[in-house]
């Protein structure tokens, strides 16, 4: 399922190829959210052609709405979103605890109310992952426990253990339900900014023996070299060739810090967001395209990129178009930043084999 | 400038093409309307790839936003919204009695505070033509002045008389600066609701000569077979192989009445408008896509359609975007209702080669 290709001689970074039911992912990758089923403002077509090899999609979102009724007679999510790559799921941990209102966590699962209508909501490990399978997600992730920034150890302790409870769970209900689809489950490290937590995560969660891990509960608030200690632990006590996924990460510069500890798969809503809220990506970082400066300037966003928004329009344009509230402001603006971030990530693969990182 | 290639001998229906500095156009044609120098919700590329021949854009709002400052510097129109094929332009007297504020009309021209920023301005005939020279339009349109419906008599005359006059003066201005630029200025005919008052407009303005006609007024709350005698009149005192422009026309049935009187050109904002509101075009009429029957319908939005949402997208996928409040809906909506707008009228060039109009 995951091949690595390239070493780096100076740090754990590799560069690898990650097989999944609906095409190989090149790694270190950039995964590009698509909460409700779509990348907001783009298309399928428009996504493949940014090369973006692989979405990820929110299986609590999608449960809510359209839900599963709909998903199931559509043939998966797949079929319905118009998009033939692979899909990586969240389970959703993270929103229910983010997003929805009046919970209540025990280790039955968590109960809750949803965002969108307030109608109440029981989810289990076991539930989660069929959510997952009814997706056809080709990695699925399964429930966890995700407590807020900062927390006290004895609160990060209990929903450790209960996160270990439910991958547990949800690794015996994957192989209860092996023929249904082909996707895999991965595990999530958690811990929270405790080195010893980290460790004892990590170790836990490796030995029930995923396919691959992501890296949950980083990148909430910390400060940065906090965020990396925590990455080291939990990446170095993980076995060395599964793929690894550090959860909703990030930003072009933390990405490179983070493939250093032998990080394989990204995903963020950053680019995306700043895109439809007008910031474009360039190596000088974010610039406001509603910045009177761009008034007159027939540029491209970035000179070096070769995008569809970049190769047929100005800065200009694109300001006028935003001041103007007009929806291909926001278009042009997502498949710029997907499009850097996917340049990015190229960067970083070659730079790995050069062996540059 | 305009060929005649087809002329059916039930009606006055014909077909013909276009010619332009930047492409020809085959007629009747219908516009699609891209008030800020963007057809809402689409790409260029994808405007192209549904068949979309020529765009209408507007002077008055291109005028105040971004300015004519960003437009000549863009080098025109055309480079600043990378749309490579032809442009009409509304001159905004339109806009200017329906939008704006503050409004004085004298022989001079119109005086009004914008609808963006409240700033004051003055339109001249003279001025409108030079506006739209910078903004390199293929086909451009004199100010005139638009009179509600209903309106007295006497009051449309006294604007029919000024319209005159300021066709007069446009038609001037364009003679003066012909060096500048090849668009062509087409004349508009008005005369409100009366007879007698559309055939004196048409037979008017005709005598100053201009290579094509548009005919204003229409559509705007009066019943069809008021409109339809009114379309008779304006047509028939015109030069019968001058391309005629229906403005502001219109729905599908509305297209192919108006092509027995000899329209050659339509637009409306009506399908991109319907789109981004959630109704999508069939044969069979409008559908609202949030209609709870469509949640599990896994039809394409129109069956007999070819364009990229009716290839890879089901109703229920985009009910789903709808009430998710996704941006992909609006645009996957706007590219099926023009896709829809474009087969009507290549159906109806169709018809009337064959003589079945």
């Amino acid at each position: 399922m995951f091949k690595i290709t390239a070493k780096s001689r100076r740090s754990k970074a590799r560069a690898g190829i990650l097989q999944t039911p609906h095409g190989t992912v090149e790694t270190p990758a950039f995964m590009p959210v698509g909460t409700q089923g779509t990348v907001k403002a783009v298309t399928p077509s428009q996504l493949k052609e940014l090369g973006a090899q692989i979405v990820l999609s929110n299986a609590y979102h999608l449960y809510l709405r359209p839900g599963l009724g709909v998903i199931k007679k559509a043939g998966g999510l797949h079929k319905l979103m118009g998009w033939k790559g692979p899909i990586l799921t969240d389970s959703g941990g993270f929103q229910v605890f983010s997003l929805a209102d009046l919970r209540r966590i025990s280790d039955e699962g968590v109960t809750f109310a949803s965002h969108i209508d307030g109608s109440p909501h029981l989810l289990t490990p076991e539930k989660v992952v069929e959510i997952q399978k009814t997706i056809g997600s080709d990695i699925m992730m399964p429930l966890d426990e995700c407590v807020a920034y900062p927390s006290d150890k004895k609160k990060v302790i209990t929903a450790l253990e209960r996160t270990y409870k439910w991958a547990k769970r949800s690794r015996d209900k994957v192989q209860e339900i092996r023929g249904k689809g082909s996707g895999q489950l991965f595990g999530i490290v958690q811990g929270g900014m405790f080195k010893d937590l980290r460790k004892r995560s990590a170790e836990e969660i490796g030995e029930l023996g995923f396919p691959g891990y992501g890296i949950g509960g980083l990148s909430v608030g910390e400060p940065k070299e906090i965020m990396l200690d925590m990455l080291e632990v939990s990446t170095s006590s993980l076995e060395y060739d599964k793929p690894k996924h550090l959860m909703g990460v990030g930003y072009p510069e933390d990405i490179e810090e983070a493939v250093k500890f032998g990080i394989d798969l990204f995903d963020c809503v950053i680019p995306t967001r700043l895109a439809r809220h007008g910031a474009f990506l360039t190596k000088q970082g974010k610039s406001i395209i509603r910045n009177a400066k761009f008034e007159k300037d027939f540029l491209p966003l970035d000179k070096t990129c070769d995008c569809y928004a970049c190769s047929n329009f100005s800065r200009a344009y694109i300001r006028h178009l935003f001041i103007a509230k007009e929806i291909l402001a926001m278009t042009l603006m997502t498949i710029h930043n997907l499009r850097y971030m996917m340049k990015t990530m190229e960067n970083i693969r070659k730079k790995i084999k050069a062996g540059r990182i």
